[in-house]
């Protein structure tokens, strides 16, 4: 039996697309023109059906690439040929939801803004938030180990897991669908698949632990002179708001300036400054959270810990603040090609190195502008650069800047995105050798025939 | 060269310690009488001490077994006559505190009360916490993923710890010692070494997460009569303090009686509920922090959640209310012999579960008291069981009826201290055939001869 029969004798006809109806398809939200370069796709409806395809293709040695919403921003859905697509977008049901347990219970294909909706019903949260959240599917959320907007109080999709089923490359099915937040019983297994991309198994499902939900939001924007100010103000506030600091977001006056110029946002305050900070507070007592809020904002005036600012004053203000911030398109727009980044690096040092870095990449040619802004109280900096060609040796010549200074600092060439295939050379800049030959134990000994997701990140 | 030879070679004699002079140390901090049952005893001074006679060790196929402050509760630190004890009581230095950053550079050595203190010094926090801080030694304590008191609102160790220095079976040494909060650049290595109980590798060095201190503290005991309302309180007051929860211990009947009985505390409410609950929040608005507090308790009691409360006025009353939950050596000392467990729950179960294992092992012949308490917001619930011997019939009688209930609800067999020896016949009641063989798998692929704490867990 081929394979293509035997996929055939398990799967519907019309969940298992090849030949030219794959033009249909996609592998990114961003090249759905472009068709889908792949063997095959099949599109799963439970996991004894994945488990069941898996063993096949294992048998095979087929390998497979993993599909869930295609928003991943490192090329981890990408495939060749010669290779097998599988998606999950058709295991796509809410489970359970657990108002006491406080859980929910999903498959791999249910979309981030359903669950947050779902959550919410129950005025319950679910604290991950990013820009993709309309098309992102929790199974590539948790490969992804997503970060977003309110890492800083509610920490990345790692801390939001309290169970997994995972299929491995063999078909074997990991069930660790447990509801309790406490489980020292052996390996805390769960921990492998997040953030592995794909590579070490595929999620199927998960146990989601939910939030009471925050009654009280308020946001302000302050604009800074020196980093130093936005180290103390970050501190100042923080130690404060008593773990109701939900978001501490810092634009350059480059970014900002851009974000609020003509024909976008208007600027809640004025152009001019280094530095402008958008900070937010989620709290359960809307009326003391409000004034508490304010005193401080007052009190770090005083202090000398920002120039100029403006709180949100109702829910109109709330959003145009945060449109602000949320539309990184604005900056995108700003020329023909851009190239993303996505660095983590200690606190203290994020001065010094952006203005560092900001002049060597505007000193090259073909360069038109630097927009760096980021979630600084994570330490996690994003730049979006825009150029005036795609240029490879330009391409690589920005990717030197950033990432070769991070060796040194401890730092790391993905906070959020993770590696995929874009920047898997850049691997050992921030992982020792030690740590890779690790992971690469751990993918062989899991995976030994290579089939999941293989060439991505190692 | 014999392996004694070998060790001779990198090792002072005075770290080195073996025959006659085992009977100065013990494995355990309750043992210390028992002396050291085993092949030897290093003491290492570094990491690349420790690497060096790893090496030594995985060439003379020798076990070892790893030490750190002994107060392991699972066996984990238990070794034979044919195993090398290697302790990392000499790596205790506190290398680094970095205040902007909030982190704190540790090795493996350092006891926990020493790493909250420094914090302190800094107004920062370092929150984890429970009974044996002045000996439990860090590296001991992310090898167990320790839990404690304030785990609701702060995590267990895992949501502690930004970075790792490991030493495999072979002596290779794994630096991830960053100070970054945001990591996606491959796979999170250090998950695997926290809570494996030093089976997969050899904790030398950790990278703390600390947070700014909290500058208010409110604790409250309520008496209850039936579960639902413990259940609703809690939903309650975690919606309304929006994060600021930090601790909501239940105490059942028999074991607040027992622990505010003649001769202990006295007890803040009266005896004659069946249920007592210790609320604590933290926050960083001393005024406004109380106040609300106060308004959520009435409200709560106008609500029907609870039937008396207690407040503490001042230090000293929140140094009792706690003294009540912490000195759990009252009920130790009700009986001859003790069993102890820490089981993990769904929270809607709890009532009704421990309703059941409390009546049928009050029913054993040969059992005094049973004794239910613990952190009930995080589905972690601990038995102290007193009995008048130590018979093996009784033990393992009393273990069925607590951990045979857990498979069918999806509970586990630890929720905090781990498997090591004592639980390793248990592990199957909560984790799946296909879980084990996937741990066991891990740890053939990383310690292919077997040596790290082998027999331990799996």
């Amino acid at each position: 039996m081929t394979i293509f029969q035997a996929i055939e004798s398990i799967i519907e006809p019309q969940r298992f697309i090849y030949g030219d109806l794959l033009s249909n398809e996609y592998s990114h939200i961003w090249k759905m023109e472009e068709g889908l370069n792949a063997l095959g796709l099949v599109k799963v409806k439970s996991t004894k059906e994945l488990s069941e395809l898996l063993k096949i293709c294992y048998k095979h040695n087929q390998p497979v690439v993993i599909h869930g919403g295609k928003t991943n921003l490192v090329g981890s859905t990408e495939s060749t040929k010669q290779e097998l697509v599988i998606s999950l977008e058709k295991m796509n049901a809410i489970e359970e939801i657990d108002i006491v347990s406080r859980t929910m219970t999903v498959q791999a294909g249910v979309v981030l803004e359903e669950i947050q909706n779902k959550a919410r019903e129950q005025s319950l949260l679910f604290p991950l938030n990013f820009g993709a959240k309309g098309s992102a599917q929790i199974g590539g959320i948790i490969s992804t180990n997503a970060g977003g907007l309110r890492v800083i109080k509610y920490g990345m999709t790692r801390q939001q897991i309290l169970g997994l089923e995972v299929v491995l490359a063999d078909g074997t099915i990991i069930n660790s669908m447990k509801k309790i937040i406490k489980d020292n019983s052996g390996y805390d297994l769960k921990q492998l698949f997040i953030g592995a991309e794909g590579t070490l198994g595929v999620i199927t499902k998960a146990v989601l632990k939910l939030t009471e939900a925050p009654t009280s939001r308020i946001s302000a924007f302050v604009a800074i002179k020196q980093y130093q100010q936005v180290v103390d103000l970050l501190k100042f506030m923080d130690s404060h708001l008593g773990g109701k600091l939900s978001g501490f977001e810092l634009i350059w006056q480059k970014s900002y300036e851009t974000m609020t110029g003509p024909n976008y946002q208007k600027p809640p305050i004025p152009h001019g400054y280094p530095y402008y900070v958008l900070i937010e507070s989620l709290g359960a007592d809307p009326l003391n959270d409000a004034t508490h809020f304010q005193d401080l904002l007052e009190q770090s005036l005083d202090l000398g810990l920002y120039e100029d600012g403006a709180i949100a004053q109702n829910e109109a203000d709330l959003q145009w603040f945060w449109k602000i911030r949320e539309d990184v398109h604005v900056l995108v727009s700003q020329g023909p090609i851009d190239q993303h980044f996505d660095i983590s690096l200690p606190i203290p040092l994020i001065g010094q190195m952006v203005t560092k870095m900001y002049a060597a990449i505007m000193n090259l040619k073909g360069v038109i502008h630097c927009f760096p802004f980021g979630h600084v109280a994570d330490g996690n900096i994003h730049f979006i650069i825009i150029k005036q060609n795609s240029d490879e040796a330009l391409t690589l010549a920005i990717n030197d800047m950033v990432y070769m200074p991070l060796q040194e600092i401890g730092g790391s060439v993905s906070a959020e995105h993770g590696i995929g295939t874009h920047k898997k050379q850049y691997l050992s800049f921030c992982r020792s050798a030690e740590e890779i030959a690790l992971m690469k134990l751990l993918k062989k000994s899991m995976d030994p025939k290579g089939i999941l997701n293989f060439g991505k990140i190692i």
